[in-house]
């Protein structure tokens, strides 16, 4: 071969719609102002800054030790499963068969897992704006169709039975919410979800519950839709130990779904992933544990701190905040006052003080130019750091 | 709620028609076999039967105590893009672009993401007819059509150049070949390997090379498609740190892809799996050193011995034996003389002597049911005696 033969690169059309995360953009801006010597604050990344438990490090490095380091089922380890239906019931007072529960390699696989098992190109699926990402895309990828419903701080950032109602039309097939939201930080009360799951089961369509920030609330109790009693076969539960286990790179999360969905989910699994990351999966029998989940009990009570200092720092400067976040880490805030492109907001207030934050236009389209989410992902100290420097950003704005 | 809303299943068209591997139903009942007493010689499963090497879960071990237990970037730790860009130029004499390699978790997952990133509906796919099932489900996965084309023996097992001339068709839009190949252990050589790439190239066609077990070949030198000299932008190798490196639940893989599919990939694997696990990641760039790869070196002698053995023990007994199995750890047989139901002759075989192999029909149609795949997954005590029982077993179906 003397000559390479030209090729016209012939990329998928879902492929090519797919969107770069914008805060992917703020990260990189903030990583060359670091190289360059400035201090930043970053409360851009959805992860925890702590990093995993060590009494979880020693259990998988026992493991591998041992030699297991070869594949599990798809389904997960079968020990992992009972130990998880147990947390459900002594953590949430929720009975969960441990043939229910899938583990997954990261919650994104789980989500696309099910949403695989239940969508057919031209489904619709329903889903707050603004909400996850990926879920949109996931949705995408199947060729299935977005009704997006708008929400604000009216509703709490959440849907509910009443908008379901308004909103309904023939094709719909699946329903996604996030309690916690992410990038909202609010919950859905389970009342409403029980009403929701209901209302949707008579349809014949699907719930999907994200609760991967579950765990991480405060001033009340974590709760899961499965504690409830009788509830119908068409909600489905996503997990994930990233958030409140702290287990973010060992890539593990979980499907609680209902029986019917399990030897789909588990031939959909053979095909698109075979198996989750074993090590991790040791991991994570050990976070399970009482002492490990006393240490995630103080760093629950530690974002709960730092969330309280945000709200309470921002309220102080005259910020108007329109909810108090109830879990996960974030707080999502109404910037109208201050700019009608969010972008550029974030995108000069990182140039002019080092705060780094995430632009609205990430998660959705509504009022997606006037919000930004701010993650307390960094300690209090930072946070009320943070909260000047974009205070005097703002005055030097007007 | 006293009583549950009724809800009827609801399954997606494309989930309800994945087929399980039939292998589950054999490993099943192989390990029911074992639980009431039997002894089993496992040749089903396509694992290595070594566990990691140690100086790997050190490393691993050493990364997490270090607290490195966060998200990486979805394209990989750069220090290992860049490794294994440098173990391409010192094991294949390889140029390749750090930029190009993605690291994935699994290779499933790096076959998913480019069939994604090259497949609209209803682009034809061409695949060979036996070949790695889980291929032919993501083509079904993303509404694209299959075209099988049936090897045999005649043709080691693989497409070539002039069966892609003979079975060419408008609307092909990507090829895939492995080699060597599971499930009948043979290689292309390169020379046909560039032929194909070039015709394709000028017809605008992507060629997908499954690369997944190089390094585990038998009687000649490990080589890769990507060492070839003015290589066409339309080639995409996929690979695994699974088998030659030994790291199946580790669940890691890479893509070497053309540099206008980087960024496309990149925003996938952001909305589908975020990035591969980290401890993994840190495991990987040990086995990459020289020491680990002189342990691998042993393991691929050892593997070459098992062939040697199961494929002269077969020989000793009378088998016809229509290829040399050239690279993997599976032989490919034509069982005809025996069955023309190679699925119960498999489940014979395991109730009778307690070996356990794999049907054909889990790799394609053409022939599936009068072939059968061994793993040389067990050491050579083990496979003489299995042939030894496959000799008996036969005689008594006579």
């Amino acid at each position: 071969m003397t000559q390479k033969t030209p090729f016209t690169p012939n990329i998928s059309k879902v492929a090519s719609a797919i969107q770069p995360f914008h805060v992917m953009k703020i990260l990189a801006e903030a990583k060359a102002l670091e190289v360059a010597g400035q201090e930043i604050i970053h409360m851009e990344i959805g992860e925890p800054d702590f990093s995993s438990l060590q009494c979880i490090n020693q259990a998988a490095n026992q493991a591998v030790q041992k030699g297991l380091t070869h594949y599990t089922p798809t389904m997960g380890l079968p020990a992992l499963r009972k130990k998880l239906a147990h947390f459900y019931q002594s953590f949430y007072q929720a009975e969960v068969n441990p043939n229910q529960v899938m583990i997954t390699p990261g919650s994104s696989t789980a989500l696309q897992l099910v949403l695989t098992a239940t969508l057919n190109p031209g489904d619709k699926v329903i889903l707050a704006d603004p909400a996850y990402p990926c879920n949109r895309q996931f949705v995408n990828l199947l060729y299935a169709e977005l009704l997006t419903i708008p929400v604000s701080h009216e509703t709490q950032y959440q849907l509910n039975l009443e908008q379901l109602k308004k909103n309904w039309q023939d094709g719909i097939k699946v329903v996604m919410v996030a309690s916690p939201s992410n990038p909202t930080g609010t919950v859905i009360e389970q009342t409403e979800l029980v009403a929701m799951a209901e209302f949707l089961a008579e349809k014949n369509v699907y719930l999907i519950v994200d609760e991967i920030y579950q765990g991480l609330v405060y001033d009340r109790p974590a709760e899961s839709v499965l504690a409830n009693q009788n509830l119908p076969d068409n909600v489905i539960v996503i997990n994930s130990f990233s958030k409140f286990f702290g287990m973010t790179g060992w890539r593990l999360g979980w499907t609680v779904a209902p029986k019917h969905l399990i030897p789909i989910l588990d031939r959909l699994g053979q095909n698109l992933f075979l198996a989750a990351p074993t090590p991790s999966q040791y991991a994570a029998l050990r976070v399970l544990d009482d002492d490990a989940l006393c240490e995630l009990e103080q760093r629950r009570q530690i974002f709960e701190n730092r969330r309280n200092t945000l709200y309470h720092a921002m309220l102080n400067e005259g910020f108007t905040l329109k909810t108090l976040p109830q879990g996960a880490f974030y707080l999502y805030w109404d910037v109208s006052d201050f700019t009608d492109n969010a972008q550029q907001f974030c995108s000069a207030l990182l140039q002019n003080t080092g705060v780094a934050i995430t632009p609205g236009k990430d998660f959705g389209q509504f009022n997606a130019d006037t919000h930004v989410r701010l993650a307390y992902t960094t300690d209090e100290e930072n946070l009320q750091l943070a909260v000047k420097k974009i205070t005097a950003f703002i005055k030097t704005q007007r």
